[in-house]
């Protein structure tokens, strides 16, 4: 898909992200929207989803962009991008359990940051399954497909349209199909690429990685991201 | 110090390599001897120390390198890298508490993969300290400096010496005087850049970067390294 | 102070419970009055804690209870006992920076289970510092002492004062007469044995047990406690 | 089976211990032997096997012991107990391999002591999978039943048959069923009572009690156990 240009929206898929009122989400919203791929906007609240839809089509007047409460929001996509705090992720897919179908493909981004119980953002917390990854695992109904990315990318530089790129997102997921998906669409954003980085079960390092990014970024006064050397 | 090719071996004080009979640290130790360092390399048994002194002579000719048993090789050096398998760190530190001295800085590059019970490669242990480096700190004499580092660069590449390096150094450490000091060496090495990813307690995350890369590394079929980027 | 049935108001310094409004707090806060020690209930609503205490009267009309806002409870007491939920623990440590003061002895019953996030109640976080305790530990201000304290025992068994008690409570912490001092306190507790479990690190394990017991009990539909054999 | 003081051996199946070379797997096989469980002794080494189980039968004369190397002596028994170092449990799991059949029970009473990369005893590993015993369903055949057992009891006091024995055996395990096999077996034993603590993944805090009671005896200078109360 790279050098790609024209991306016809006849055959791109609605790609639905869920918590895309935060900052990675909406983040990414934009971008994918600017990519040409019609984007539903999640949110437990449709007003909410709506607000956010609504600035995103202010931030790219060519996209396609709606809102609707979650449920709503992921019938209508075949990729659905979680991305809401730690402490949400599990009540989320409590509530997605009825809406979540066979066959989608749930990309999990969530970072166990110890923020989430009033922690340094610097730090994390251990999530009994291994990883926020495995959890979406564990909780997703039989049949939804789980990989896991977007931890190291900065949502403020994802959100600033005028910032071009150049990172990399570490994908995790057991399934090779799975993960090309994923990789098809991260490839639709400019200056991002995709890389494996092997099983689902790897996401408890790579979402170790945004605590890491800031600490470095709080040293550093930077907005840092992550390239992997030697591909 | 970067760009300077031209290093004066007088006013370059000795660092010692522990564990330079390894892959990672016979790879710095010719990487640092090329770069005029004068190293030191420590084992336990003087012989395979000498030994893997000489093997470095032979890759770089015009080094400065020499072998003695572990305590004897700390002694002559400011900067001691501490590189051995995690399964071995513990004792280690027990065995140089005697050699090592105040004001000494001691750099861990230990890497607490699951290898060492015997698990895989691209997963690892939780260590009770928090990280092999904090593990180290709390060994290590009182007044010995601790950072942590060199867990993302691939042993082969560093041996390699054909091999152009383009790649980052993670440094984590609680004192920013310590930090500057390793960064100093690190850049010594054309194609590596130290990055200060804030205090030590962050060698927890980046401890499990090697598990990260090993997993990409299989996946992709590369011998991967990481760049930070924004910076 | 085993068999001890007649304790002087007069001689026992009152004990604050910040967190009494909930099921532990509580039920430590009645057990620990109808033994004679005044108690002090701090929540960050006043009106919350003088509730607590009113209950807790009608509970043990001999007790003497009082209620206050978190800052001014505290400061009535030698013996402070941390009992919130694990989410608000980092919050109220925050809070409760300016009301501690050297040489207080904070005890703290945090349990990092995952329901802090909306996981299940035989799971646990793992916390970055190793355990809730050094979480309080950390953020205490210098010169309070910290242990660890009340993790397996039943809150419901607490509050039923007509239920005889006969198990162990588990103390972690560094200074053997800050356990000492606490061990005094929960001995008056009839049915109740302090047992020392070593230094405050090892609340890593003690915590845990929480999550162990809620499993036992929903298995055996019982309200298990602990008791260490051999003593 | 409780009270019950004549076993038939003609109707007790032999189990097998892996690694009652070690101070657990013997106290066990001294314990269950005298209680008429025929004991089949597992090492690495056939000769040493059969050292364990001459020392067995010196201290039970009545008792069936034999010895055997681990591959041959699994494939007698119904239940395998397996009682190794962590250090050693992967690679003991590799060989177990093509021994082990469909059917057979795998007890694990593996602890991931700190110990095992020469850490204090009173410290623990974290294990990727989440327990040692987990690693043991990961590594087992398909068909081969898991269940965790035997980390709270002292070594010491089982191998000393003078020493009555009062405590609980915490047991882990998916298969409620597989549970209460082993809860016979365990009942066979005088004094020691099993206590079903839920699905498997609760073996990671079971296993963390050995370093938390070998802290306690340390502490108290005792041969602590365990006893859950209110069953």
């Amino acid at each position: 898909m790279r050098g790609c240009t024209i991306h016809s929206r006849a055959v791109t898929a609605p790609v639905c992200i869920v918590g895309a009122t935060g900052a990675l989400g909406f983040g990414l919203a934009v971008r994918l929207g600017s990519a040409g791929v019609p984007i539903v906007i999640g949110s437990r609240d449709a007003g909410r989803a709506e607000e956010a839809a609504a600035k995103a089509s202010r931030a790219v007047s060519a996209g396609d962009f709606s809102g609707a409460q979650n449920a709503d929001a992921v019938r209508e996509a075949e990729v659905v991008i979680l991305s809401v705090p730690f402490r949400n992720q599990s009540e989320n897919l409590t509530n997605l359990r009825e809406a979540l179908e066979p066959g989608q493909l749930l990309v999990d981004a969530t970072v166990p940051l110890a923020a989430a119980v009033s922690g340094k953002a610097t730090r994390t917390l251990g999530v009994w399954q291994g990883s926020a990854a495995q959890q979406a695992l564990e909780m997703a109904p039989d049949g939804v497909r789980v990989v896991s990315a977007f931890h190291t990318v900065s949502a403020a530089l994802l959100a600033d349209l005028s910032h071009k790129l150049d990172e990399d997102v570490l994908i995790c997921g057991d399934d090779i199909q799975d993960k090309a998906q994923l990789a098809e669409l991260i490839d639709r954003i400019d200056g991002l690429r995709a890389v494996d980085c092997g099983p689902l079960e790897m996401a408890r390092i790579v979402e170790q990685m945004t605590a890491l990014i800031i600490s470095i970024n709080v040293r550093n006064k930077v907005r840092a991201g992550i390239k992997i050397t030697g591909l």
